[in-house]
């Protein structure tokens, strides 16, 4: 890292099918000077989630990447210098830095964290990723004990957050995952009652058999032809939380996918929830509070896939796009 | 009507496409005897809904319809004698007794309904339609004040008193129908704020036109494009009722339709739920006052749609499958 050097990742290209590393490159700035009332900081672990790739087809909850700036993720980051009210040198935020090594915000963007050994935890299951599984398993899919809850992108950072809390909650957790040796994590591991690998042709078949009373709970990350097995798989007045559609990011507009969806959903008086975790920051301290509970007791188990050097961050974002990662990939500057 | 004759419309074979009225036949039966705990029925208006069409493809909340059985339907039926306590001659009920002039059922299985005048709003407003209008609405879409209501098939039984009830909550409304004279009729005698003909091929243009500020709550009966349609203009935490979906029954399963349709659902945490009638029940007292208050003051407009004679039944519901009906269509026997 350079004294006076600002490295940074820009997105060089929006794609319009599959992303690779050519449409990322690397250049250098001027370290920013802070404003008043902004806070220079410096990136410490930068967060790598597939939504990266969502926000590059157009506005979602957040502007749309445009091609040629610095390629947009969230981090934590470190501050260096404050002339904001509220921040001091030293002090840990989670900030909308980008894929660079040092940014200057208004302090009104950044949230402060707390220290916390291993830092990397501030972005694995005390961050959003945690967060989201929290919220979205408990309080749109409100499992109940027995019950059985079937959660995609199981190994990935949320996924694998939301399989142990429904195991904790007692219900019967089957996480779908790609790859033998996934699913074998997960259960031996983890402790899933089931895995199902979706790359197997018999999806279905094997879901079934994995969850033989019905699905009361799904916990959708990806969309497309998994959410549709699992619509057709579905309790009446199950419940879908419906957190992501990763199937759906990575290339054009899917020509496949869930049809027929709103025939199922009134037969069985089912529920699709939307949700985005910052609309549940109001129950953030209770949220935490169980996660560290969890975690101390060791009823919860910390996965995450910490990747080194900035240069390294769109390949390491490609590979969790192609379901690469176990638990949590973060990349440290 | 013969004397000892039951005239019946069974099913002759089920439809794999469109229904045509070679799908029923007319056939005899002796008036059957009611058992112990049973009643006889004599059958007075057969409602026709879209759902009967969607009984023919398999189970849905009810079993499959059979070929060379009595088409099956609900009807508001008088009591010609009865083997069960609590229910004498005279008596008017709602009951499944399907397309026939007489039937013997379980008494467990009969709603007793008062002598209402005229008798037709027992199946209209004071009916299935009324309530499932009242609950999908005020139920799951939650309206307030102010905000944008659509409704599709909105000169149908349930739509119809849909956009009412959204008008009398002090919404936006704004129907969707097929054909300009339908259109018309929404906004001129039912009070619509606007309407949207589907058949008009700038769908999505027409809908932003008359839905300026976005969709809040849309009451979704039919499905397939005009739900795409709707998903696509619907604001952030918006209610969609997934009441039925029409589009999808009258065929072989639909080719088009929502695809991406959880994405959608997640960045603007949708609420999408499906519903049935008959799960609200236990909240019916306070649904029908109100219904009645309504009417009773002339801001719920009741439309029907009356046909005679059982023989036209099949016809009925080819033509409601069309969209041909005003409001609640039935067959007075």
């Amino acid at each position: 890292m350079g004294a006076s050097v600002n490295r940074q990742v820009l997105l060089a290209e929006k794609p319009t099918g599959k992303l690779s590393p050519s449409h990322f490159k690397l250049a250098e700035s001027q370290i920013p000077e802070p404003k008043d009332g902004e806070v220079l900081l410096r990136t410490r672990l930068i967060s790598l989630d597939a939504a990266n790739r969502a926000w590059m087809h157009g506005a979602t909850y957040r502007a749309a990447v445009e091609a040629n700036t610095v390629m947009a993720g969230g981090s934590i980051s470190e501050v260096v210098s404050s002339k904001a009210p509220g921040f001091v040198t030293g002090d840990l935020v989670f900030a909308d830095t980008g894929w660079q090594e040092y940014a200057a915000l208004p302090a009104k963007h950044l949230i402060k964290v707390p220290p916390v050994a291993p830092m990397s935890h501030l972005l694995s299951v005390y961050g959003i990723a945690g967060l989201t599984a929290y919220f979205g398993l408990l309080n749109i899919g409100q499992p109940k004990t027995g019950e059985t809850v079937v959660v995609s992108a199981a190994a990935g950072s949320v996924g694998s957050i939301v399989g142990q809390i429904a195991k904790i909650k007692g219900c019967h957790v089957v996480g779908i995952a790609g790859g033998a040796e996934k699913c074998k994590w997960l259960v031996s591991e983890l402790g899933f009652d089931a895995a199902v690998d979706y790359k197997n042709t018999a999806l279905f078949k094997e879901l079934k058999a994995a969850a033989p009373k019905g699905i009361d709970v799904y916990f959708d990350n990806v969309g497309g032809d998994i959410l549709e097995a699992c619509i057709a798989q579905m309790n009446n007045r199950g419940r879908i939380a419906c957190c992501g559609a990763v199937s759906q990011y990575d290339g054009a507009p899917s020509a496949t996918g869930p049809r027929g969806v709103p025939g199922l959903i009134v037969v069985k008086r089912l529920l699709m929830q939307g949700f985005i975790v910052m609309d549940y920051y109001d129950q953030r301290d209770k949220a935490l509070a169980d996660l560290q509970s969890w975690v101390s007791s060791g009823k919860l188990k910390v996965q995450e896939d910490i990747i080194d050097g900035l240069e390294n961050t769109p390949k390491a974002l490609i590979g969790l796009l192609n379901g690469e990662n176990r638990g949590k990939r973060m990349v440290r500057i």
